[in-house]
């Protein structure tokens, strides 16, 4: 069954930066959807889909990678 | 000699915003320079260099395919 974790991610502003956080996410192994709810020059709410469940810290560098910064996990 | 201009832009926000300004702009015939400073949330203003003078409307259709408005020339 697939399994969804909304992470909260600081830094994003526009379309382009969804699109670099949804890239680097799906490239991780298991990833089956990423969607973004933008707020921008806020805190964006990122619900990633994945098979397996994801190691946090491997969500944590793909989101780095992108530029931004995971700051809460629920 | 080089002829520069300040345009003002409204909707940049973040490093991928002015990175796709610069590319458009600098696929304007003549263009040797775009250096942008980016005042986010509100109207960046992007400093074009080229070797001839531009025409405004070619500048506006470059900025408006990038996702962006020209709001003023300086």
């Amino acid at each position: 069954m697939a399994d969804t974790t909304t992470y909260s991610v600081a830094g994003m502003t526009c379309g382009h930066c969804v699109g670099a956080v949804t890239d680097e996410l799906k490239e991780l192994g298991g990833v089956t959807d990423v969607i973004v709810d933008l707020n921008s020059g806020a805190v964006s709410s990122v619900n990633v889909t994945s098979a397996v469940p994801l190691e946090t810290e491997a969500v944590r560098a793909a989101i780095a990678e992108a530029g931004y910064e995971l700051v809460a996990q629920d």
